[in-house]
């Protein structure tokens, strides 16, 4: 049984927390098209997956198009039933500390819940001292997923290695939630 | 000062509501096509409005990519900030009574705030007493917005009246509301 | 390890619930009082729980404050870890078919990823064709959780079967779900 | 007419952050108090506002049980329509740069739709270079209202003076766009 990240980056910054949450997840990755596609090999992969993160940047207040395409592609699973009591997980980046983020993570959630799925949280307390910083786990304060902030003008090399480590430690979780549900 | 219906419609039952919406609010009307695009000249028209009325099914627990579409090209006004200060309005439809229209409602009242605008609620009580029917005004129970159902096999002449009466008032209220705002 | 329902019930009719999906579940029964407190001894079976199901009428777009004390109370598990990895379940029960039951079933989510839980949704397809009625199973089309109409004036004796089948059976999936879980 | 600030503050954070607020409207303040209650004349006050301002803290992913408790107490003037179209703004404050304030603001703003409400956004762009620090305006990037952080071990005297600006800047912004509403 394996699990899969699914994804749509626009500027490479998500692709960068996908991989890294895939790393601690011992996953693979499906990247959403920028006609928000798939390929047909990958609803293959979906549907054989026992664990399912999506991912998707926060654009205008919600998951871009393109993950929302692939979101209503969805719909024939759903009426199957063939994603029935899969785990979901999932992560939202945004140029902003806070942003709408949270906004995108409730759909992702709904979006496992259409589907009957059971849902992985963060698992993490936050680090929101004021001696925290940047580097630290969980800096934003998540807690339904994994929270990323990109600077709207930084390259996927100035992301906070911060928000990075905790995508893999939330990978992680997910493997060992994973491999406790039978 | 105008107001501008935007809208996607699936299946044409959302096309009905909009237009219900629209009589009583004495608006234009802009239909977002299956590609997810509308015209030059209905961008201006955007600008220009005083008001705008946000449409959309809920598929798979949010508004459709199509109409994400169109919100994901609103970011050249949002940097621009040339819609703040406009009032703005939403409703949804769907097959279930429930379902996760407010889910869809949530993403536009957001989309509305990314663009420093102003929010009117539907302003009307829920029928809700063991009396009350599917002829009633609100009888779904919406307050963020008008809420209508369409049940899953039915075509747009089996839509309930009392959903459709709604969004005339809900259209009448949005011109009330907007005359009073300078 | 066992399952335990918590909830609040201003009138009677959301304990009608929690009977319900408790006796779907094979669940243990809390009642958070109409100052918001559990027994001591109450604590103690939520922290020993493998499954904690939340649940609440909606009032006012949200859970009751007496709900919100007991979340505002479950601080001192959380700053431990120790509701971490538990699974966790919801419902909510209003007057209207909508309302903004999404809101309340949105706070328990998050109150759950808050504790670093695992999240049960309702798991079944709605029943919205023209042909359906209030005593079907999912009448409503709820997919976070178990959704409930009491119609205002109605008594405990007036609530839609389908909604408290449907209470059943969710308890029986989440009873199995739990089973799963090692 | 008027402009209240009614908020609840359990160590004095929000305290700073309403006088703020209130200070940019030309508000006045209703505090509610430990036990969730405010004084009678606060009612009167309410009711005969042309805007209200909706504050508090996020515990445990949502409205302390404080706040909860005065939104329940105000189905009195949510049935008797007494709030309908008056205008509503929200804020609130957590320790960490994200957390759950999100859910904390969509409630507000339910609560301000239930009462047949006018939402006013936070109207701001955020700063999200890397060059931005807490001391810039909307350095958290709100949008439905404003967002605050107050680090866990940090006293009032260490709240990020770009949050307290953004308070007064949002107070000024609710006092024209309120102006403009006839």
């Amino acid at each position: 049984m394996t699990t899969v990240v699914v994804y749509y980056s626009g500027y490479g910054h998500t692709k960068v927390v996908a991989e890294r949450v895939a790393e601690g997840a011992n996953a693979s990755l499906i990247a959403i098209d920028n006609n928000g596609d798939i390929q047909e090999s990958d609803w293959q992969q979906l549907n054989e997956a026992k664990t399912i993160i999506f991912g998707a940047p926060t654009y205008m207040g919600g998951v871009p198009w393109q993950f929302k395409k692939f979101a209503d592609a969805t719909s024939k699973p759903w009426f199957s039933r063939a994603w029935q009591d899969k785990l979901f997980a999932g992560f939202s980046n945004s140029a902003s500390l806070n942003g709408d983020k949270q906004v995108s993570l409730q759909y992702l959630q709904t979006l496992a819940s259409q589907h009957g799925g059971i849902w992985i949280s963060l698992g993490m307390l936050p680090a929101n001292t004021q001696a925290a910083t940047r580097q630290d786990l969980n800096n934003l304060g998540g807690s339904v997923g994994l929270l990323v902030q990109s600077p709207s003008d930084a390259g996927v090399e100035a992301m906070a290695s911060g928000d990075l480590d905790t995508a893999v430690k939330f990978g992680e979780r997910i493997a060992a939630v994973s491999a406790r549900f039978n």
